[in-house]
């Protein structure tokens, strides 16, 4: 039984998500469909181009990820269909698979142009209900992408321009927030990989966050090691850093928003000597 | 497999949807389920009555409607079970069915009397639970609608007095906010039929909408079509006006509530002169 | 087809349910996933213990009730599985079960310490994804629980240490809030059982509420019965004492937190003589 997971910006409090899910079940009455996340700050394309990208593989293999945060709708943009890993997606091509693109890379995209697979007449500020709902339906009932539209070179994609993770000339890391959760932690981008490496020589040093405020603390393993109250660096679930306050919410505590520039520093003389780097 | 959809004003904030779902599930294992919404304003039927009216087509033909948005639970007011348009619709007889009343149009009207389809011994704080859920239940497994109670003709429903969308005597077009949604914009039960017959002679002429507030602007074709930040009108995927602000919130430009009267008006001079009509 | 009932405290606006649903549905693709409540404040043990207590007969026999409210996630508490009244549980042993272990009582617990059925390199900060998500596929796949880890007795679980509601000395009666749900009721958990027995002269009595403000009136059989705006008493769905304002929000007009203890007395005087009690 094939599976299609929602993403949008929708929110719960209407009915789209309702009746985007009638008319998936309309065209295809055995699929399975999973809430994946429908909370996105509207139109943040960046906050739902992270999350699927660290998403999708906690799905089953072939799962159709339908996305819809689309501030375009009507205009210009174009829908997408393109398959990365194993899974595939169904989207605006309006960066929302920046994450994905970047790694693991998607191995096929395809334009979503025939007008046969939508619904008639289709409005202009729901395509997810009147285009992107009958087209996953279709393809997850086994249609062949090929009648989507024509084939578009993976690179031809819209990517967002924001840059990727990067360690700077005095050895910081810049990343961004790309989410605050239900528990006010701060969600970044910044991997395991590339901090993991700044802490080589010590992976409990204490270390300096610069995100407008400061904060110096060290890797923790689990958020009670921490005193009731206090800020913290962990690695989340999505093995990038977060910024959390045990038993407390760490966005009451620091200004944050999704974008927001953060960099990691190593302090001078490592090891926790409680000394600022440069 | 039949579909059950699920409307009601109780969030999902609490455990009242799920237990719902567990009663239906203990008596029809099979049964589909579907949150169409649960985010009416509490005990909003005015909003609720709007939304399953457009709403309920999208979904799988013969798909039953749950609608628990009942403030008089426990009192005096009864249940009824109604079909529409090849649906069928199960609800306290409060006014829900107002929209799908008027059209389509009930085919069929049935009061739900028969305690021996109750669970025992009934709260009387949530029938949806102990009526409502095994009711469904028995319906969508089959169950005939006869057994439920008595047949009433279906003009001896409750309908909310609210005028429908109507053209004044000076031409103007009066209507109401029905729903506010998560990206701030507002709702109308301002059809395209009627609104489109008042601009027959210029789709594109500016018109003036009066809400205790006022905006001149034309129907737009997409929220891009005007500037961000800028307020606009536009035919919503429920085919009425609504009124939004571009890449921003209407709610939080303009005074709103559902139930506002709103009233549209041609300028005088067609054709975009922006003078402003009687 | 088993049923999986999810309780957390993730909310909805982030990914962290979906992709708990990911995981089940790729090793247990037939499962049957239900979303009882997701709304249970952060870390509130006390309400989620609660809320589980009373919702988990409304399922059906055999349904595996996974619950992540877990704020010790990563550190030393461990995680259980129990048996009880024909339901299954799995969770945290942080005192979620201390409302089922005291009614119906548990008869079943293991530990759950097998790895092997845990994802590889589970992280530190979401064991509902990385252990209890892939233990549950497990189970309702038809996995024997014997594999989980080694039986605990019932009676070394951890509970909350809140009293049970209980009769004082002067035959007033103490519980506390439990949950305040999206109409703003005040549900404790003084169950109808002791206040039935404390009104059973004359089950209309007025009668005394405390918890810091005081209300004085009687059980009502639906919320209609009081004005419009009227606060009043009423035995709500979990068989429990509830304060409601009819058409209102209790918690708008009362200070009220879980946690908060609230003590019904008997007026002198019975038969709603008005005069206050002792």
């Amino acid at each position: 039984m094939t599976v299609i997971s929602l993403t949008t910006d929708f929110g719960l409090q209407d009915e789209y998500v309702g009746v985007m899910k009638g008319v998936i079940l309309t065209a295809a009455p055995d699929i399975r469909i999973v809430d994946l996340c429908h909370g996105i700050e509207p139109q943040s394309v960046v906050q739902a181009a992270f999350m699927i990208a660290t998403a999708y593989r906690h799905f089953p293999p072939g799962t159709l990820h339908l996305l819809v945060v689309d501030p375009g709708v009507g205009g210009t943009r174009r829908i997408i269909y393109a398959e990365a890993d194993g899974h595939r997606f169904l989207c605006p091509d309006n960066g929302l698979l920046t994450g994905v693109a970047r790694s693991p890379g998607l191995t096929r995209v395809n334009a979503v142009t025939n007008r046969r697979l939508f619904r008639p007449h289709p409005s202009s500020t729901f395509h997810g209900r009147d285009i992107m709902a009958p087209v996953a339906a279709f393809i997850a009932r086994g249609g062949d992408a090929i009648r989507l539209g024509e084939a578009i070179p993976p690179a031809g994609i819209v990517c967002l321009d924001t840059d990727e993770p990067h360690v700077g000339a005095d050895g910081g890391i810049t990343g961004q927030i790309v989410s605050i959760d239900r528990f006010g932690s701060l969600i970044t981008d910044i991997g395991i990989d590339l901090l993991g490496a700044m802490l080589a020589d010590d992976p409990k040093q204490r270390f300096w966050i610069d995100a407008g405020w400061e904060l110096t603390t060290h890797l923790h393993d689990a958020y009670e090691e921490a005193s009731p109250g206090a800020a913290l660096a962990i690695i989340g679930s999505r093995q990038t850093l977060e910024i959390a306050v045990n038993q407390g919410r760490a966005r009451d505590r620091f200004p944050a928003a999704v974008g927001r520039p953060v960099t990691v520093r190593r302090l001078v003389g490592v090891g926790g000597s409680g000394q600022r780097g440069p």
